[in-house]
């Protein structure tokens, strides 16, 4: 299937919902402070627009940068979002007026007053605006990667890995990175001791370039590297400091790269003995809670299912996880499906499927112990889950 | 003023709104998605967590993440957001009828779903949620910085003209950077035109290598680097490239540097000869749209006013600019006051005044031609404006 085909059918099936509903038209927004990269998904423009997706298979785009739309979004039409103003509320009432829309289903992630505003505006207009409409049938579709998302992600997982063992030989050899420019000499760590001589930030930057020298279009998110004083936080604050990373104790790191939008995302831990018994615990529950989720995810698995069992397995064990066992990625770092211990709102979401791509993360953190973390990127298969990337808890 | 005072003392005068809007409780949320940078502001907890201020001077903080907030939270309370199950529908329900609160406003920016919900669960609770209520409140605090945050502003612009000055060098010196890793000999480009020599992600990781070595907490967003085939766009996709940047044509370079949390924004161009006559011209015309602008800031002055001269002066010329001529800095790169060629709904904002920190950035685009930005960083003074960071248009 062909690059622009692939949206075509998108919003071909976004039609469908649309008439399934009997709804006339769906907008969609992306703009600084509202970001959905489900924009990126039906249209292939990056950012900052509105799309209205009209049942007859019409669509408009209303890009704050029309060059940049002409270069990547797949639209039937294209006007600037500046005709109105940059304003939403305007662009929208305008929108769906021009096309006499009787009814509309608008972003669930809407302002309550601008939704209070079109509501009054286009009073002869139906509008929905709901948390589980399109947004979550979007989430849903979006869980299950077609050939051409899973080109992408398996590449950006192959960065991930030689990533990976380049992080590996850097704290075992216990030398600096050596991260210069200018063509001055690389100043060399005189430390020999494994893993002291690397601070987070060349970590992070070397990782970057490195990604960036394979042709990744960018990093996930903020790469999270956190040394030993800062490993206690579940996502250390700021992301990367000038301190070391890998010395005695525990750090962690974690990232992602990006091929094509989508991104990987895995999370490593170096123990750097010697160790607490209390730190040495945590490691075995992660070792062990992360060998039990992924020997309990297949195709049909209730993901909140494996998400409670390792609640279980760690709180026999003395600990608490403080935050989701895993999720899927793929235009985004947190995407459906999502490993919880409570059930999701309006319904339970649905089991794995062959072609999600979900991490799997179990992490524990304590003050003054710091934290571990290890999660690694898998793909649903129809037999069973393949695990994509090769991150490891590392003892030094 | 001591740090911890500065968010007391923000506190208070919430507190001082909430009563003078017969409030007895204001709602912030910052979370992944709706990012409020209001709650830094207010209680120096950086990220993923709700904020509830009592008239009565009381304030809890539901963090994601209870030590990061330990670390870092000026609040009289802290709870686990994971108490409420990460939900914000329960934490804001279950902490405004647990404080047996009768009226308090949520952030205008919560969407209309969770609006809904939660005035047909709080229906005791008066909720006001507008889009001109205490976010603009807010938003105009934040526009007048206080001295503690002029010296973090200050101290970002210094490192942001190091780094100007090392642009310009490079680019003058027209050699490959020399980013390297490893300790492998740095790979300088053959090239000797100037400029030639250097990719965008190179200068990108350059200057945030740089400025972290500097004490920057990082950079204010996406470095954009866009070589003669990609300064078309306003904000060019993806934010850095492998090609080459300031080769023949026109080049546009576009970072912010952070210092506790506060970003400077500034953009340059290079313009690499030959250039067309229309290259040039749209070189004169943002250099003498930029000075118009500048000469026309002082206190007192409408900033609208400003971008309506700046607006004329471009058309006279046969151009038009596709966005702001500026925009104040702080938390975030984008806060008020706004440079619009039209009014903002529900009033005026604000004149300039003394305190208030903004960007002036004119910038024209042509496919096929490039583009040029010029913005720089100023201060508004008791007598004038302040230029606080000095980029240029480069011709080499």
């Amino acid at each position: 299937m062909s690059s622009p085909e692939r949206y075509r059918e998108r919003q071909r099936r976004l039609c469908e919902y649309l008439a399934d509903g009997g709804l006339e038209a769906a907008v969609l927004v992306d703009l600084e402070g509202r970001r959905d990269s489900s924009m990126r998904y039906l249209s292939g423009h990056p950012q900052d627009a509105l799309l209205f997706v009209f049942v007859s298979g019409e669509t408009l785009l209303l890009p704050w940068d029309v060059p940049l739309a002409e270069a990547h979004a797949v639209v039937g039409r294209v006007k600037a979002f500046e005709e109105y103003g940059r304003s939403e509320e305007l662009a929208i009432r305008s929108v769906l007026e021009e096309a006499h829309v009787k009814s509309a289903e608008l972003p669930g992630t809407l302002s309550y007053p601008l939704v209070k505003a079109l509501k009054r505006s286009l009073s002869d207009t139906s509008l929905s605006c709901r948390s589980d409409g399109l947004a979550r049938r979007l989430q849903e579709w979006r869980a299950l990667k077609d050939e051409g998302e899973l080109v992408a992600l398996r590449r950006a997982c192959e960065i991930t890995n030689e990533l990976l063992q380049e992080i590996e030989a850097l704290v075992a050899a216990g030398e600096g990175i050596g991260l210069r420019l200018d063509g001055r000499p690389a100043a060399r760590s005189d430390l020999r001791s494994p893993g002291s001589g690397i601070r987070e930030v060349e970590l992070a930057l070397h990782l970057e370039f490195s990604a960036r020298e394979r042709g990744a279009e960018g990093m996930g998110f903020d790469t999270l590297a956190a040394g030993p004083e800062r490993s206690f936080a579940i996502h250390c604050f700021p992301s990367v400091s000038s301190g070391s990373f890998a010395g005695p104790g525990l750090s962690i790191l974690d990232f992602g790269v990006v091929v094509d939008g989508y991104t990987s995302d895995v999370t490593l831990t170096v123990a750097h003995g010697p160790l607490s018994s209390r730190q040495q615990a945590m490691l075995e529950a992660v070792q062990g809670a992360y060998e039990l989720a992924v020997s309990l995810c297949a195709p049909g698995v209730d993901p909140f299912e494996v998400a409670v069992a390792v609640e279980q397995y760690l709180k026999q064990r003395g600990f608490r996880m403080p935050h989701s066992l895993g999720h899927g990625i793929g235009l985004e770092a947190h995407e459906g499906p999502v490993f919880r211990t409570r059930k999701t709102a309006g319904g339970n979401a649905p089991p794995l499927a062959p072609g999600m791509v979900f991490t799997l993360e179990p992490g524990l953190y304590a003050p003054g112990e710091g934290g571990v973390r290890l999660e690694n990127d898998f793909l649903c298969t129809p037999v069973g889950v393949e695990v994509l990337t090769r991150s490891r808890l590392i003892r030094i």
